[in-house]
């Protein structure tokens, strides 16, 4: 039995807590908060707490909370026994160094508190700066996701770095598109299988091969009247410089 | 029996064909392509010919060729009793109007050859010169999709500049995204779950409630480290321009 406790109550720390209870392995000994009212939620299942005196050793204590208070959060932690590690993209692993047995626990999804999801289909990211503690580590993560991998902090970052392109800015294309069809009263959702599919498209073939479109085939024709079309000026430098970023790529294979 | 001829043995072209084929009440009478080679794969279910001249008069003549090629192409045929449409998404229906009877079957789906799909799930919007016509054509999108719209010319060129943000610019994020995990040697697959789960949310979330990231809560720190990881003065450039993007759509709410 692995004995975990969790600092925080957002949506990465409540996704890991639900993961947790579903394992008959792992045993959730205390979430610590801020916040009494956030607490709410998780205190008919297990401990709680807002004073990180209370806490107790275990075998791992998960900090998931905002990437500026990981390092000072961690300095206030008496723990003796216990491996330390955090739940960031973008935050070294050394930031945790006071603590000699530390680490990191990253799982690589987009979290909505209010949207369940299949932890199993998470990739769980693995750092840990001794031997024993990444063999944890990843025994951990293999009882709640069927993807593991051994990342390092240069790794992760540059994951993170990758991951704020195919979600953060995909999804704000996403409501470029809709914000065009609703000033032209078309509804959103006939583009919905379209962004499906776009994204299905990835899981057989690489975005290089998939990439379709104007830009792609040099059709500056099509290119110009969408830059006519576009009436906001902030979209029409995004749909400039993406098609040129397309261009560029492609035409230096011609 | 709704009698349908097609011009062209593109994508498009391709999985039309096969989505009336599996209609018992459609029957393609005719495929027309220039080049013999690409008519092969037709030429064992159905008459070919590379002659437009040899094209015989259907229900509905359907042109699914390049855009540039539409109005040229159309000009040539000698159909009488035929409504004539063509499938571009931006393309106006007027390009036809040498033809009396004219309109658009426009399926808004990405299309590869090497790709099955279900076409009852492809957006199919129609539009027409006569009413009748009309009819015809949400009769047969109706045999072969869910999800018919009747789209005029204005709407039908506002869903394919959409298209473009939520297609064309969203792969091409994807590709930066696998260009930056190559250079740190990661493997892309570990964010494929990411990019289904970014999709997905859009099912249940408008893309302005599922924003998230860095731009979205303002944290410079993080914008700044990403903007410094960058070596790709293009992709920077893109970075630093749909951050931009993201924080002005935001910060407006604040």
């Amino acid at each position: 039995m692995i004995k975990v406790s969790i600092i925080g109550t957002g949506n990465v720390a409540t996704h890991l807590f639900n993961a947790f209870l579903r394992s008959t392995e792992i045993e959730v000994v205390q979430v610590v908060g801020r916040s009494k009212k956030a607490l709410l939620t998780f205190e008919s299942q297990v401990q709680t707490t807002t004073s990180f005196t209370d806490l107790e050793d275990s075998h791992i204590c998960i900090i998931a909370i905002s990437d500026n208070s990981i390092k000072p959060v961690s300095e206030l932690l008496a723990l003796q026994n216990s491996l330390i590690v955090h739940t960031s993209g973008s935050t070294p692993m050394s930031e945790l160094s006071k603590h000699d047995r530390h680490g990191v626990f990253y799982p690589l999804q987009t979290f909505s508190k209010s949207k369940e999801l299949d932890f199993r289909e998470v990739p769980v990211c693995v750092e840990a700066s001794k031997k024993n503690d990444l063999a944890l580590l990843k025994e951990l993560a293999n009882l709640v996701s069927d993807k593991v991998y051994e990342i390092n902090t240069e790794q992760r970052k540059s994951l993170h770095l990758a991951a704020v392109f195919v979600n953060n800015f995909t999804n704000h294309l996403y409501h470029i598109g809709s914000e065009i069809c609703k000033e032209n009263n078309v509804p959103f959702q006939i583009l919905a299988p379209l962004i499906q599919e776009t994204a299905r498209k990835i899981k057989t073939l690489s975005p290089h091969d998939a990439q379709t479109g104007p830009a792609r085939r040099r059709d500056h024709n099509t290119l110009s009247n969408h830059l006519e079309q576009l009436k906001n000026p902030e979209y029409k430098a995004v749909y400039e410089l993406l098609s040129k970023s397309i261009e560029e790529t492609y035409g230096k294979e011609l």
